[in-house]
Order: C-alpha cells, then sequence, then structure tokens
C-alpha cells in the first residue's frame, strides 16, 4: 500500500476554479504562493462540468488548472469528482435517487443525489474515475487520490427497491439460510419469522419500534454499501496508479459509518471537523476526534482534510473563530498526529448554499485578518515540519469506541436515553485535563499495548470481546466498565443470569435490574426536554468515593468484588455503585454503574490510574481550556481559554496568550 | 353469553414458548407452579410459525405447549394469533398494509401491519381463526378466548384506497343519501358539498383544517372498523365454541376505540395499563382506569389482562417499580373489580423490541427480587380469593366519559387546548382522596342509579344526553356540568341561543361568550410549551367558594340560578364563575366556568356531596397517595406513598409501610 | 382604472347565507340595517353550490339573495366563489390537487384544494367567473369585485408536475438561455449545472439544503402564479363589467405573495388582519400592517376586508377582545387610511372548522356584547365618514420593506436566525410611539419624498437600489441601514470587498466579518428554544450612544465615516458598531453593526430624526400602548391600555378610557 509522506506538512484546502473568472486563477496562486499553500484538493464538485452530457468529458478547463497549479507549485489531492452526480443523472435514470425511511424520493438542487446501491450510478462513477486516472494519473502535480467526499454525509442509506435487494443480498451472505437470520434477528418476537430472503425488506415506515437487529444489520449494510462505492472507485485507481496513496475523508464521530470498517482501506486516514466555536468544551470533542482518526490509523500521521477558517454556515448560529483559534485548532491537530491541515474552502463562494461559510480567502480578499492568520500558519507549519512530521503519539491508555454500541443505544425501546459520544467523552475529558493522550480502541481489539482500558457504555459486546476485557485484566490490565456495557451480545440477545457474559466472573458481580432515572415530571404533560437532558439528576453516592451522580442507577449483586461506593438514595439506596476486583498479576476490574457528574469521574479516574500504573500526566494539575500533547520529541502546550494564562507543564510554568500553543521540543523531564 | 369465573383470582401472562428452546418450557412450569400461576395466553403473536406459508399451518409445536401446559395444570386463555400478521402476507398482498395519513404505506418489521378494513386480512385471519378453535376449541386446558390484542395500538385507520371505499359504505348506511350527509356535515361551508358518496374521502392530508364532522365520522368508522374484525372472529369462536367466554383486551383511555361500543361485545372486559412509576400522580389514573373497565361491563368483574412487574421499554426513560409497587397496582385492580392478574409477559424476551421490558422471571432468573414479589403475589391472590372473587364494587357517583367530546376537543380550531383525560381525572381526584368510588357513565346512559353525576367538559352531547341529564336533576340528582358541555351535537353543530340545549333551563343559565385564558407570550416567539401547560395560569374565582382556576373564562348570564361565586378578575371579572340551580325534588343543577385548581375542586366537591347526599367517604379526611375501597364485604386500603405512613379509615389508624396494601373484612361501621 | 368611492366607510362582512335557512335571511337584513351594515361580501365559498355538477349552474339561491339585499339596501362586494373548487374536481380532474414538498397530494375536506398552476383549475374558475358577470355584474347592488380569496394562504406553491413545468417555462421566459441561468444560480458550485431546462426542478426534497437561487425564483415564480390566477379572472371581469373596481384581499405581513408585486393590479388594495389579543404589542404589528396597505396601494385608501369582532378560532388558544378593543382596532386602520372596515363574518357559522371563531351575529344572537359593539360601531363610522372619508395620511419617513431579503434570510444556511418582520417591527415602534408616521417603500423604490429612510436588515439589494439609496443621501436624507443589508444581489451573490457595493462610499465602510452572537449552549444537548429567542443577548455599546444590544456583532473597517458608538465586548470589541457619514448637502448615512435593544434604537432614532429635521411626533413624549396619527384634518389618539389613562397628545391631555379612541378635528398647533 503507497504510503504517504509529504515533504512538509500539507497545507492548503478545496479548490474550486471552475466557480470563478480565469483571471481569478492566476492571483490565487500568487495568494496560495503567500500563504505557503503546499496543496489543493480538485475537482470534488466538477461532475457536470466534466461531463456535461452522459459520455461526453470536458477536460480542457481541468487540464488548465492543472498547468496553472504546476507552474506554481502547488500539489494536488486528486478528487474523483463523484460527490455529486449532474442533474441529467436524476433525469436520464431516476432510479439512481435516493429514498427516505416514507418512500420520498430526494431530487436535484442540493448534493449527493444518489442512492449509494445504484447500480448506474456507480457504472457511470467508475467511467468518470477512469477517465480522470487515465488522464491525470500521471500528472507530476498529482500527490494523491481523493475519493469521492463525505460518504454518507446527507444520504447515508437510501429506502429504494434496488437497496432493499442489495440488502437481501448482504443478509445471504452473512447468513446463508433464512434459518440463521430468524434466529439472529429473534423473528419468533412479534410474528415476524421470514419464509423466504425476498419477504425481507428495509425498515423503513412500519407501526411501532422496528426489529432490533433488523435495523442494526441495515445500519452495519448502509455503511457497507458506501464503503463497497469506495472500494469500486479505489480498484480502478489502484490499477492505473499503484503508486499513488488513497483516502476519502471522514467527518469525525459519525454514526452512520462505522470508520473501523473502513480504515484499513486508507493509505492514510482524513478527516473534516468542524468545532463549534460557541461550545467551550469543543476542544474536548475535537481533541478525541483527532485521537479517534490516529487510531483509526492504527497510530500512522493522518490528515485534517477540511476545517473553517472561522464560521461555518450550517448551524442556526454560526460564530466565527476569535484570532488565533484557528491555529489551535490546527496545531491540536497537529500535535495528535495530522500531517496535514487543510480548509474547506481555499476562496469564499460568492454564490450557493454556503456563500456564508468562511474560508482561507474571505469575500474581503487578502487584506483581512482570516488571511492574515492562514498567511502566518502556513509559514508557521512549513517551519516546524521537519521535527514533527511522521512522528509517533504515545498513549498508553485506551477508550473502547463502538459503532454497534452507538446504534444500539440510539435504537427506541431502550432503558433511557444514553448519549453515546456525550458519555464516551464523559471518560476521556478527565485524561484530557492531566495532559495523557488517549488512544481508542476497537471493543474486540488489541488490549496488550495499554495499561488501563475503559469501556463507557459498551451496551454491545460480543464473547470474543468480552474475554478479550477479561484476559486483559488477567494479564495485569486495568479495565473499567460503566453501567450498559456487556449487556447485549453482537446479534442484540441479552446476556442472561446477570449480563455481562464473560466478563462477569472477571467484574465479580451480576446485575440485577435496571433503574433508569427520569426526571419528576407531570405525566399529563410530559417535558420532553427535562427528560432528555444529560445527566439527568441525579443520585449520590457514598463510600471511599463518594459525589454525584445521574441518569442510572441499577441493582449490582457484587458476589466477588469489593465495593467502592454504594449509592445513598433512591431506587438503589444502599447497593453498590462502584465496584473493584484485583485480578490477575496486579490487574483490576472496575464496574461503575451510574453516570458520575465529571468532579466524580476526575476522583473516580485517580484510583484508575493509580491501579493502572499510569503516573501524572503532562499537566502538573487537572487544568480545564488547555493541552499538553506529546508527539515525537516535540510537546505541545495549547490554550483553549479566551485570555492569557500560565499552565503549568512538566513542572514549568508557560504563560499562553488566548488560543495560544507553544510547540518546543519535550524536555528530558516530562 | 358465557360468563368467565374463574375458580380463583387469575394469575399468569402472556407466555411465548416459541422464543424459547424446548428445555426451557419445562423449567417454566416448574417457575409457574411455584408462582401459583394460574393462567398463560398464548399463542398472541405466534402467526408466522402457525402457518409459515398460506395455507401451511404448523401445531405440532403447539400441540406440545398444551400437553405441557395441562401436564402443569396451567390453563389457557387461548390466543386467535392475528394480532400481526406474517410477513408472506405483505409480500404476497401488499394492499393489506396500512397507509398513514401522508399515502405512506407501513411496512414488516414491527407489528399489526394491516389495514382495519382489509377483507384479504379478514379472510386470511378468520381461516386461522378456524382452525384453532377446531383443533384446540375442546382441549381441557383452554378456559378463555383472547382475540387478537391491543388492537388499534399502532394502527387505529388507515388511509388506504379499501378503507375509503368501506368510510364511504358506512356513511351511506348511516345518512343514506348525500344530501343528509352535507346536512350533517355541514359542507355548506367552505364549498364542500358533495353531489356523490364518491366523491367523500378520507380527513388525509390536505391544505388546514378538516371539516369537524368528517373527521370525527371517519374516527367512528374506524373504531367500527377495528370492531368489525373482533365480531368477525368471534362469530366463528361462537359457532365453534359457544361456552368459552371471549374478549379482548383494551387499553385503558384509548381515544381511538370507543370502549362504549365495545364493551357489550365482551363476554367479559379485560384491560392492559402500564402506569408510570416516575410520576408520583400514577395511581389516579390508574384507579380511574379500574372504574372504567368495571363500569364498561356494568359492575361485572374484569380481567387485567396485562400490566408490568416493574419497567416498561417504550418510555424514553422506563422507571422500575419500587418494592411492593407491584403488588400495590395489582390489589387496585381487584378491589377495584378485577377477577384476574396478569403481565405482559411470563420470561422476558432475550431478543427483538420488547427485550428491556420487566416479565415475571426477568433476564436474572429466578433468583431475582422481581420473581420472588410475583410468588409471593400469586400466594396472596390464592388466599383472599375466595372473599373477593364475583363480588360488586358500590358506586353512589357517576362521572360522565365521552368519546366524542374527546375527540372534539382533540381537533384543531377549538377555542383553546383541553387535555379531556386531565380534566376528568381534576374532577374524579377529589373523590378518590376521600375513599368514595366512583363510576364512569356513558352521556346518554341511564344516570338513576346515582346520587351525583359530574360531566367534564362533554362537549358533544345529543338532545337526549341533555334531556337524561335534566331529567336526572328533576328526579332529585345533583349534576355538575363544566364550561365546555353541552356546546355540539352529535353532528358538531352548535346548540344556538347560549348553548347547552334542553340544559339550558334546567341549569338557568346562558354563556354568551368564551374566553380562553392565554398565558402572556411574546408573540414573535411563542412558546408553545407555555401555551400547553395544564391548568394555564391563572384566575381567581370569589364568593361562597373562593380559589385559584385556570385555563378558561366565559360570560355566564345566570338568567334563573344561584350565582355560587364570581370571576374576580380578567375578561368575566365580576361575571358568574360558578352557578347552582336547585330544580325538581332535592335535585340541584350546578356549572362550573373555568378550570378550578385541584384545592378550588376539592371545596366544590364539598358543596357537591352535600348536596348529593353522599356522606364521607371511607376516608376520615381527604388523603393524598392512598386509596380506600370497597369489593363485596372486604376494605382495601392501600398506601401509594413511598414511605410508610398511618391511614386513617372508617375512624381506624391504620398503618401502612411504604406501598402497602391491607385488605380486611369491613368493619359494620365502614 | 375604476376607483372605488363608497359613499361613507363600508361596514360589514362575509356573509354566508347558503349555510342558514331561507327564514334566516329576512333576520339578517333587519339585524344589518340595525347595524348600519352597508356591505356584504359574498359568495365566496359556494362555487359547489352554484355548480354542483360540471357546467351545470344554479343561481336561483343566489338571486334570491341578491334580491334580499337589495330590498335592505345593502350593497354587494361580488366575491368570484373561486377560492375554493367543489369536490367533484377532485375526482373529475385529481391533477388540480396540489403536491405539498415531500410529494403528499392535499385532497378534499377543507379548502383551497388546488394547484395554483393547474390549467384545469384556471379554465373552471374562469367558466365561473364569467357566469357571474355576465348575471350579476349589472345588478344595482353590485358595488366591487372581490377575486377569490386569501390567495395562498393555505397552498402558496404546490409540487406538482404541472407546476415543475410552468417553473420551467417561467425561467425560459427570465433567463432565456440555460447558461443564464447557470450563472444566475451559481450551479458551478455542487456540480449543479443543467444541461437543459427540463432537468431543472422545483425545489422539493433533496438531501442538504437547496440552491438559494433556485429557492427564491421558486418562492418568486409561486407568487406570480397565484397572481395570474387572479389576472385570468381579472381580464374576464374586466371586460364584462369595465367600470367595477376588483381587488383581492391581503393578509398583512405574507411572506408567500410579494404584495409589491400585485398591488398595481387592485383597483384598491384590502387587507385581512387578525392581530391576537393574548399579545399586549399586537397593536404595533397592526399598526405597521395598516401602514404597508396603505403604502402598497400608493397612499390610496384601502379597506379593511377581514377582521374579528373578537376570538378567533385558529390559534392553539384563542383569546377574546376586551370591550372596546374592536373599535379601537377598527378606527386605528380608518386613521391609517382604511375606507372600510369589515369581517369574517356576518354570522357564526353553526357548523365547520370554524364555528368557534367570533361573528358579527354571534351565536348567542342580538343580544350581546358583541352584536351591541357591533351597531355602536357601525353608527359612529357613517358618523365620522365626511371627515375621513378619501383622506390621505402624510408621512416623511420611509421604512424599506423587502419580500426578497425575507425569503433569503428565512433561508437555511445563513449566518444565524433573523426573524425579517420582527426586526422590521423593531424599527417601527421608536416611531409609533412618537406619533410619527411611517411608509413602507420598496428597496428600489423612489424615496424623494422623504426626509428619514431606514433599511433594516435588507439583505437583498440589487445595484440599482442600493444606488438609490446613496442618491436619497447625496440629495440631502437621512439613510439608516443595518446589519446584513446590501450583502446579496438579487441574484443572492455577495457583493465581494467588503459587502455594500454602490452603496459602499456613501456609507464609508466596509465590512470584514461576520459575527452572530450564539447564545452559550452545552454542544451535546443545545436548546434549540435559546437558540431562537430575538434578540439574542447579548452585548453592548458604548461610545455617543451606549446600551445593549444582541444577535449579530460584525468587524466593521470604518475608511471613512465617524465611529458614533463601538461594541464594549465579545469577538468586536472596540471595533465599531454605529457609523454615520454626511454626505451631500445635509444627508447622513447611518451604519448599525448590531440588533440594539429597543431602548437603544430609540436613543438611535432621537439622533436620525434630528439629523433628517423630523420634528417631534403628535406625542409629547415617546408614549407605549398608544397612537397619534392624523389623517386629512383629522386626529385619531387610541389608547391600547386595558385601564383609563391621561395621553399628552400635541400639548394637549386627554383621558381616554381601555381601548379608548378620541377622533378629533386637528388643532392647528399639532
Amino acid at each position: 500500500m503507497p504510503t504517504f509522506t509529504p515533504p512538509t506538512i500539507r497545507f492548503g484546502g478545496d479548490y474550486n476554479p471552475d466557480q470563478w473568472p480565469r483571471d481569478v486563477w492566476d492571483d490565487d496562486v500568487r495568494l496560495m504562493n503567500r500563504a505557503s499553500v503546499t496543496t489543493v484538493s480538485l475537482p470534488i464538485f466538477s461532475w457536470a462540468k466534466l461531463e456535461p452530457e452522459p459520455g461526453v468529458f470536458n477536460f480542457g478547463w481541468l487540464d488548465d488548472v492543472f498547468a496553472t497549479m504546476e507552474a506554481g507549485s502547488i500539489r494536488i489531492d486528486l478528487a474523483t469528482a463523484t460527490a455529486s452526480p449532474p442533474p441529467w443523472m436524476a433525469t436520464l435514470f431516476p432510479d439512481t435517487l435516493p429514498v427516505d425511511i416514507n418512500g420520498v424520493r430526494l431530487g436535484v438542487g442540493s448534493r449527493q443525489q444518489y442512492s449509494p446501491s445504484s447500480s448506474t450510478f456507480r457504472k457511470l462513477a467508475i467511467r468518470l474515475v477512469r477517465q480522470l486516472a487515465d488522464r491525470y494519473g500521471s500528472h507530476p502535480a498529482v500527490e494523491s487520490w481523493h475519493i469521492s467526499n463525505e460518504y454518507g454525509c446527507h444520504v447515508p442509506m437510501s429506502y429504494d427497491a434496488e437497496s432493499v435487494e442489495a440488502f437481501r443480498a448482504w443478509l445471504k451472505n452473512k447468513y446463508a439460510t433464512i434459518d440463521a437470520l430468524n434466529d439472529a434477528w429473534g423473528t419468533a418476537f412479534w410474528s415476524q419469522a421470514y419464509g423466504d430472503f425476498d419477504q425481507v425488506g428495509a425498515p423503513a415506515a412500519m407501526p411501532t419500534f422496528p426489529n432490533p437487529t433488523q435495523l442494526i444489520d441495515w445500519e452495519r449494510f448502509s455503511s457497507d454499501a458506501l464503503l463497497g462505492l469506495f472500494l469500486a472507485e479505489k480498484a480502478v485507481i489502484r490499477e492505473i496508479t499503484p503508486d499513488i496513496p488513497i483516502t476519502t475523508n471522514f467527518m469525525g464521530f459519525f454514526r452512520d459509518a462505522d470508520y473501523w470498517q473502513w480504515a484499513p482501506h486508507m493509505d492514510y486516514v482524513s478527516d473534516d471537523l468542524y468545532p463549534d466555536p460557541a461550545d467551550s468544551d469543543h476542544y474536548i470533542m475535537a481533541a478525541a476526534t483527532r485521537d479517534l482518526m490516529r487510531s483509526l490509523g492504527g497510530g500512522r500521521p493522518w490528515i485534517l482534510m477540511e476545517q473553517s477558517t472561522s464560521a461555518v454556515n450550517w448551524r442556526p448560529r454560526n460564530a466565527p473563530k476569535p484570532a488565533g483559534m484557528n491555529r489551535a485548532h490546527s496545531l491540536q491537530a497537529v500535535a495528535r498526529g495530522a500531517d496535514g491541515i487543510l480548509y474547506f474552502q481555499w476562496r469564499q463562494a460568492k454564490a450557493g448554499a454556503e456563500k456564508f461559510h468562511a474560508s482561507m480567502v474571505p469575500h474581503g480578499g487578502e487584506d483581512t485578518r482570516i488571511f492574515r492568520e492562514v498567511t502566518a500558519l502556513g509559514s508557521e507549519l512549513a517551519a516546524i515540519s521537519p521535527n514533527v512530521i511522521g512522528r509517533k503519539v504515545p498513549a498508553r491508555v485506551g477508550i473502547v469506541f463502538d459503532w454497534d454500541s452507538w446504534r444500539s443505544l440510539d435504537q427506541e425501546a431502550q432503558p433511557t436515553r444514553i448519549d453515546y459520544v456525550a458519555t464516551v467523552l464523559s471518560w476521556y475529558r478527565p485524561l484530557l485535563r492531566r495532559g495523557i493522550t488517549v488512544d481508542f480502541v476497537q471493543a474486540d481489539g488489541n488490549l496488550s499495548g495499554y495499561d488501563l482500558v475503559i469501556a463507557p457504555v459498551v451496551q454491545v459486546a460480543s464473547e470474543a470481546a468480552l474475554q478479550g476485557w477479561a484476559q486483559f485484566v488477567a494479564g495485569g490490565g486495568t479495565l473499567l466498565a460503566t453501567y450498559q456495557s456487556g449487556i447485549l451480545n453482537e446479534n442484540l440477545h441479552a446476556y442472561l443470569g446477570g449480563y455481562l457474559g464473560p466478563l462477569r466472573s472477571t467484574m465479580g458481580i451480576r446485575i440485577e435490574e435496571f433503574a433508569p432515572l427520569a426526571a419528576p415530571y407531570d405525566q399529563r404533560h410530559p417535558d420532553p426536554a427535562a427528560s432528555t437532558r444529560f445527566p439527568v439528576p441525579g443520585t449520590r453516592i457514598e463510600g471511599q468515593l463518594a459525589g454525584e451522580a445521574g441518569l442510572w442507577q441499577e441493582i449490582v449483586l457484587a458476589d466477588d468484588a469489593d465495593v467502592v461506593a454504594r449509592f445513598a438514595d433512591g431506587f438503589a439506596a444502599g447497593q453498590p455503585a462502584v465496584t473493584r476486583r484485583a485480578a490477575g498479576d496486579g490487574g483490576a476490574a472496575w464496574y461503575v454503574a451510574t453516570q458520575p457528574s465529571n468532579d466524580l469521574i476526575d476522583s473516580i479516574m485517580a484510583r484508575l490510574l493509580d491501579d493502572a500504573g499510569v503516573t501524572t500526566g503532562l499537566f502538573d494539575e487537572p487544568t480545564d481550556q488547555a493541552e499538553a500533547v506529546r508527539r515525537g520529541d516535540m510537546l505541545f502546550v495549547i490554550n483553549h481559554a479566551d485570555h492569557e494564562r500560565d499552565l503549568m507543564v512538566a513542572g514549568q510554568a508557560r504563560r499562553l496568550p488566548a488560543y495560544g500553543v507553544e510547540v518546543s521540543a519535550l524536555s528530558a523531564g516530562a
């Protein structure tokens, strides 16, 4: 597999010259050079211009763009232009259009109007890709392939007839016999037994809760259908240009594509991320997303393929980034393993649905704060490249991130509403504020490299995964699992007799009853807002660990575990809330039966780190609105606060301005 | 009509052995016997297993179940298995699938995917029922028939073409001529006059408010269409097994089926009820529902066909039942006339959409709090049976409950939003807290057995009904009607000249104007939450009765009535709020022109009971979170509070633990 | 064009005699005469009765109505009865039915179920109109034509196939070539380039944000399609009855019809308005709407075609009008240029979807508060007519009102959510409370008659419009433009280089960045309510003007303007918030870069009025809940408060009761 090793940290963005007159292109090159731009991604949304009629290709203008870029020493991340089909496709082949869950066929006028399972769309896309690869595959400006764009962003699944057929084929391949499907789906329930695969449909509009396993299989299939499109394009490209690395841009914590399945097919991982500047906690989610991207790639460098220089345009209210924040976001990504910082987009559009989305060159032109910051950042990235590029980011703590659990917890007919990503982040945060770097791991992944593994609400876990966790503890590891972990197997069948399956003896507990907390409300007029806040207040735990918690209680039978804390009130008053069982050679298995407050998670984390022998992190004291990360031999310290302050890192005070970042060689003591 | 007289209070639940391996069945019998289970309902959701292909029946496994149950002395409530058709029906006969108000056809994957008016579905259902009746109708384990399940729970109506045809036939039968329909529907309004029945449709998607009479007729038709399915199955069953009693399980206050129309066709009434443990007032709604079920059956014993031992799985957050609450709910039902306590379901499913729904045997197995409580309750019910079973529950107070008023108040284009059931319960509550038992009565029902009748927001009332109320007063009864009673006749035409129709002279008032209260809001950004809270604050009344009220004011002209209280403020300041007119031989007609606060309703109730000569109830003082009910010669006292306390009943203090229940022989003085 | 000059202020309402027995009609005439009714509108919703079968007309009953009215000296506003087609049209011509954005065809049962672009509907409507004009065009009772009713109220646009064809024709007519359309729509973005007009569709359901220009063109087309229906009927009527004036009733601030395009086709403007009595600020919106109607007609008198005597029936909660409020609303309209006060409707319906809507004769009959107020008002209007009718309402201040800006701001993918009408009213309010009358003006209208023009959030403005504003300032006018004015041209393309286009030099500023304010929120659980409140707090400005503001900040470069105030905090801290540039001969160009609080707008307005030389208004001090307006030589003073108070007008205290109105000759000093 070709590896991607840019000479310096890649810097640039999506480039749409076809939206501008020819004379603007030369000005673009001038400004790109001024900004130290290395790379542009194109032509992501030009299918309609490249193929104005079916089979009639128009490459002249793109030849000109390539020549212009080459002349300006700008490298090209060559997009396959299949992210959005031209209008004629809908006219000639209406069956390529996606259909929503209510049977509404989505039409032309925005983008991505294709069904992931449309064979016609796939055939036409591949024809275009072959043309592009043949024509530009050996062009010296090309440094990488960018297949399609943000797969599934708007249309992660389609309920059209061809998709249903493809789902049946996928199911036949998975289950072989209809009896196996009936067993896995539990169709004895509610008279759902199928006589034949032909009777199986998508979980479209139906009278009430869909079969949970049908639904999760549909979501797995839909992720696979998109991945299949990627692989079909990749096969053509690999055949024609075997040495050029290939990627497609992920979208961070995106539920509809299981990136653990996708990542092995990437020559390098790339990601688009748009943290909301109006959310003062946005850096937590952003840091975790960077770590996820690095983890998906097995620790290899990845590329930040899209971010915004300032405001986006698709939130209800789109806050700008204050001075410095764009740099802080960019260096955060580099610190956590990125070897490229790119943007949507180079020049702010003057028309269309994204005309209010910030870009590298704003409506106001080059004499603007935004462009000044862009040029400074381009220069800085080039400068730090030698000490950073290709370097690893070490981590001794793993957090399980599992798409199936996310999908299952988001289903209806659950004990309560659990926000999966927010819950994962609640366990990530105390590590971040200590300056301890985290890898995300698969539920059934190899845990041998970690001292501490945290499994938050991993509701769905196979027997193999749970055995892996047990072995991790037996081997001396420290494991923490929360409530709603190990409840269902991969077919969403409950583990009987106390849940937890093969992990039960390692934990030394059984779970007898669930007791989700419900905010008091008037049954006649329930306030839906009150019942979905996170975490729902409230309960307290007491014992060796004490504090506030919420959302959940349950009845835990601690047959063979130490009770570290008990519920102080409520349904489970007096029952175990936190348990610990020593196991193996220095191993420990922790269980937490509620959603602790942030403060309480901090306290629990201190105990865990102690158990795991993970010494204090880069921060001397837990610190909010800040980061300290090691990459290779470099230390990145980031102040996410809107004011200057001192950060104590490795025994040393560092004064950083608002949104300031310090990149320095790691001293021996840290 | 066969009557249902179980030897002891029926105890058990839905049983789905087809979801489990054969060896579990023997364990089931063992545990059923341990829990004193008398009865299981089956095979409610087994159509797909019983008839895996059209016309091919597979009864062997069910023969085995019957034999197993018989061997274990468990009786069978034989379900017709027509609650959810097999997937092949949708494949072969897609027209059987229901269509929603926007024309979306609902598919396979959950349950109940049939149009109530589908003749194909009906034909296939009847074929199955005949098979079941022929095969098991004389089986000694069978004690009753359970037709379908929760009619209309998810699909109370369908907008498919066959349903529209059936609606037209129903309308032709009701109105005979299109002119009569035009008159009844008031189609002179908005150019809606129909030239022929063929032009009439369902009230599906349309530009704005549907014709109100079209809509209520559609809802009446849809309830009748479901009832027609029931009657079709019943006819086959009655023919083959004339001596086995027949029921279908109701769903409490369920708007989409007018149970007054259904109940006469039941050999005994049965009900499913799932009060929310997170709502501290849930016992009020539950008590009222029990009383409704008894009233629907004309006072005869009924069966609680489904409840949960603890949490359900279909709320956003599903709270468990604390220790004792399941017993309290069960004995509440018995106290109010139930001769059976059953559950959904016997053994908690390990897969499917209800795997998180509590059951008699939970995921954790028999060594669990839930199963221990189940066994204790089974034993207790058997013990009290001799003194309870078949006994009557006396009541001297009636509350009108009217489906047409509910439907009308829920329409758009009303003066304000009125929560019908909440309003009815606001008048039920002060009687419950006094320990006075209530019957629900039909608007045009026989009131002769009551001393006091309350008519809360009976917006729709025929002339006959209003004449009946007038006669009740003339005969010495005490009647209270609230605002929005007697406003519209059965075609939803307003009574002109002051509303109330034939009741006007009895009340001695005319109503000149409505003045719904609107919470102050900013018109540019109305807060929908603020405008739907119940009751909307606020107004005050003053006079002989004084206190807080809300939601409604109006201008009442008290031509021939005493003004008991007047509005203290607002649009109707100084105008009558409560009036009373003595009539007949000790009769009294009360009118309340607002929604009083709970405290104020309590005060009004004291006056009413005095007028009606209903002496103090079983409680010495009005008591919250508690019940005292007489059934036959037994007294049931229930503490719904989460703590121990003393309850004063009939002059005697009884100490009850949290959720405690005392069942005792009624002392002479009570 | 025939002008409409009623002898006295028109008084009456919609009349639906076909909903009542014949004997009621005579009573109607008796009561109309008692109430000084001059005019009734009919037969608005009688198509089904007039043409019970296609082509079969039934006019006998209407002949009788005409004769009855004539005998009672009641004049007729003759409606064309095409507002709602008969049910048979849907049966015979289902393609006439409208289709919603999701492809759902809307059916019969309410009203207005026609697609604006249906040629069949149009043909049938015109056939009916010709019949009516031929039969009644010369009837002596007819004084005016009332075409259709509230065009677009429920179905402003339809997504059926015929509408899409009509849209394509409209686009061909506008753009001539597909290249011109591609340029205007910016289809280079997102691969949207069309090869042919046949590939263009309506902006129906699609994966994400529609092309903004496609969307606004669709909205312009849909407004034109409705207007086309009006013009088709008008042509027939004008041909047959050239001397009878023609109108259709507008609906105030109604987004879906650009009344600037419609108004020139009206012989006189008429309007329907239903302010919400529960909103204490409703009088502001109402006053502005009256001014808009007068402005649409170029200052000519207009008609209030519909209002309610008290409550309506289509809000969630429908508050009644307290005694006097109906009179206050009516005289407010007269003060602001109305020569007619009519109601929906004469007699309250006893059935149908509007049976709870107040009317001139309520359910309670003539012995009611409402009818007594109606008769008093009819008499009063007749009395004041000689001094009022036909008189002008002078105004020296103009506020730009622009449908395209409204449409654009309401699109998705905007910087923030801006409530267009609320923002306009925030600038109208301080003038109202001073007793200064306002005209609304078109963005590219003639401003020469004004001293002060305010342009609030006129996001869309052509170069011509912006040049017109610049010329207005150059000519000595005072102009204020707010944030988000002059951002996009008529194709929604951004003005590059600092926005404002040709107005930039007049303002002396450039706008570099937008910084919408976002209420703090938890990203994991954003509170949508909190993010849409108006105005979002908060920021402060300081300098010559100081106070609270919200919703918006931006970076303004004041190259050639005085900085009147700066932002005190936030992203734009220290940057200009209010600028002023003197220009021309006493002209001044103001810019406000935020949404000031009401108090702050008041302060800004004082400065503006001073600049513009507009002396103090009719009120001595700014006064809330009140109005003072001059029409001709008459002064109208209105107390909108719910209590008696003194109002200081032109140096004189006037004591007015709650909702009181004083109409008097204007003294020389005012």
